[in-house]
């Protein structure tokens, strides 16, 4: 058991419901894999007296990061693709020169597991860079049993190969397949692959996408009527491209997260808030894809609805590796404060993945840290193109 | 002397006026610290045969990147007047607060050349790990003789710190000093350190800053005319928030370069294409103002303007220190293509800086590379928030 206090640090601690919770000349002491202590460190409890000490010369620590929705595992790139839309391509240009999801899932089967663990390592390695230290991965660009089991286990094998904590979700309904209809894909191959993949213990969250060029509520209720016989959370891709009642639907099933939510209505956000559900706020696929539509941010900030941000980490959509870079556009793009960036990364980040005793740092939570080369923490959100990382902590370790 | 052949290599030469110019299965040779081969691998000439060979699995090479337009040296942050801004503060409330660039100046000021030195450090290599290998710097944020030269001083020592190219740029008429009048700054104080910096050397071109919260025609005309007189070429940030007239002011001077541009007349315009003067595109501070005004990218293709994208790293507007991510800016804001976004930060990028030796891969360069992780050049501009980078080669010599 490792015994640890690092001293001599700025700290943001997040530990109440808001503001910074920075504690000037602050320490934080590990036992194990958990804080004991995190407070000024004039005060440290006489019982750590004896753990060893590092000084961070007043550098600045926070939780470590979570990146709570990424599509890290896939293969092929969509390079080529983004090439011809800028040269002026037509949708259906692009379609016949292979592009489109429908490309990315062509290659993800078949990729080997060896590859598609290769090409995941890569981006995951870069979010680790800036101190990310739990790390959501959907499956979805299998749509066929072998791929999306293929591809939850090589999410699982990340935690294996890397200090990072992985949450795996089944995101087989993403797509419809082309050669399928809908309720034909979900009865035949989506929902029985879920119940093999819970089985072999593959999943810790069900997601779905609803949208009108993806899956209709009632067939989104399917896939959410076997997650919770299966005892999984859910949570929803809803609101994206149009307004299909889907963050209404996910509160009704107390989702822990819907996600993107541009379209969402003033009734979904009051459902969000009545069921806890977070909003996961991804301002990469906004950016990305030249969106205009924002996310009603003061209006979730009204109704209480906790804000998380990610990186939808994704060939298509949003070919993005860097959460700092997520918080900026969080900021820049949709107005949110550097304190909501962070508490987007963190703390609300691990609600969305329905995480409690981590995310914040206080006395009883896991030990995840983030130090940085800054003292300030809303410098995280402000940079744009910096890591600023000094090192992480994963579990009590330093990585 | 070096003699090198990078050979199974993909290269995007950009050797001619258009198209990437790629080489399939291609290789360079470097003699010292210029390119004498770059082609196809099995036509390498005879002479090169007994040169020292690195195979590169294919991996793809560009000309070392170029960030042609950064204010890299400054202190202080402006983190907490971002803060600021987005928790509602006025404009009245961020400058009580001591924000705005004065605060800049005032760090500037007061910072000692090594703390000058080691904040534009952590910066230059942020540029450096993602392939850059010439990066032009200006001073201004002294606006007294003293500050000025010292910034230039700094600009100066980074190129003796690492193996980087270095463009010192005289941007004295970049703001008004809050306790004088323009003409009183430029005849007492800005055009003496002009002088004074060219006669030790610390000045390869001269810029300003033209805009009706700065300098005028009439005012930046006496900037250049002393720029002529010293020998020295110019550029010019010009119709960034307004139309001043300031491109045709650049191009009847033979501007290397005219940068922003958001409000270019058609006059303005042809003016540049007649004298040659290069678009330097700045998506960066567009992103981070949240500006809606575009440069008029196809009207510079229409007109035969070259285009130069660059980060135009600084505290106020632009915080970033990522080539990669303004040329993603340049193609996912602005629409250019990812070769015109290349482009921009390799050949178009040395025009702007009066050099042209450099910046394609063609016998006779300088051999300033970079190799990549990727086959494809279009990643570089699609990807967000990776380096890519598989190793820089600075005149000639693996870095
Ligand atoms: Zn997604
Ligand atoms: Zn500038």
């Amino acid at each position: 058991m490792r015994h640890h206090i690092y001293t001599d640090a700025t700290l943001a601690t997040l530990s109440e419901a808001r503001g910074w919770g920075m504690v000037a000349d602050g320490a934080i002491a590990i036992d194990g894999d958990r804080i004991v202590y995190a407070g000024a460190a004039n005060s440290i409890p006489g019982q750590h007296a004896d753990f060893e000490k590092t000084s961070l010369g007043g550098r600045l620590i926070t939780p470590g990061l979570f990146d709570c929705h990424t599509h890290l595992v896939y293969a092929g790139s969509r390079a080529r693709e983004f090439e011809l839309r800028l040269e002026g391509a037509s949708y259906e240009d692009i379609a016949r020169a292979g592009g489109g999801i429908f490309s990315t899932v062509q290659a993800t089967r078949s990729a080997s597991e060896e590859d598609l663990l290769a090409g995941a390592l890569a981006r995951l390695d870069r979010l680790l860079a800036e101190g990310v230290c739990t790390v959501e991965i959907k499956s979805g660009y299998g749509l066929d049993r072998e791929t999306e089991l293929r591809m939850l286990r090589v999410a699982a094998r990340l935690a294996e190969m890397r200090p990072v904590r992985i949450s795996k979700t089944f995101l087989g309904a993403h797509a419809i397949p082309e050669d399928m209809d809908a309720d034909q894909y979900l009865d035949g191959i989506c929902l029985p692959t879920l119940r093999e993949a819970a089985a072999e213990n593959l999943v810790d969250m069900v997601d779905g996408f609803c949208e009108n060029i993806a899956f209709s509520p009632a067939q989104i209720r399917k896939v959410f009527d076997v997650a919770v016989e299966l005892g999984l959370p859910v949570k929803l891709h809803a609101e994206q491209l149009s307004d299909q009642g889907g963050a209404a639907l996910a509160a009704e099933y107390g989702a822990l997260s819907a996600e993107h939510l541009e379209f969402v209505s003033e009734d979904g956000i009051a459902a969000m808030a009545g069921a806890g559900t977070v909003a996961v706020i991804l301002p990469g696929a906004f950016y990305f894809l030249g969106e205009t539509r924002k996310p009603p941010i003061e209006d979730f900030r009204k109704a209480g609805v906790p804000m998380a941000i990610a990186t939808d980490s994704n060939p298509g959509s949003s070919p993005m590796t860097s959460l700092l870079l997520a918080m900026n556009m969080g900021a820049t793009l949709f107005g949110l404060t550097p304190e909501e960036c962070l508490r987007g990364g963190t703390v609300n980040a691990a609600r969305a993945l329905g995480l409690r005793d981590i995310g914040r740092l206080a006395s009883g939570q896991i030990a995840d840290l983030a130090i940085w080369d800054v003292t300030d923490p809303a410098e995280l959100t402000y940079r744009m193109g910096d890591t600023l990382l000094h090192k992480r902590i994963f579990g009590g370790a330093e990585c």
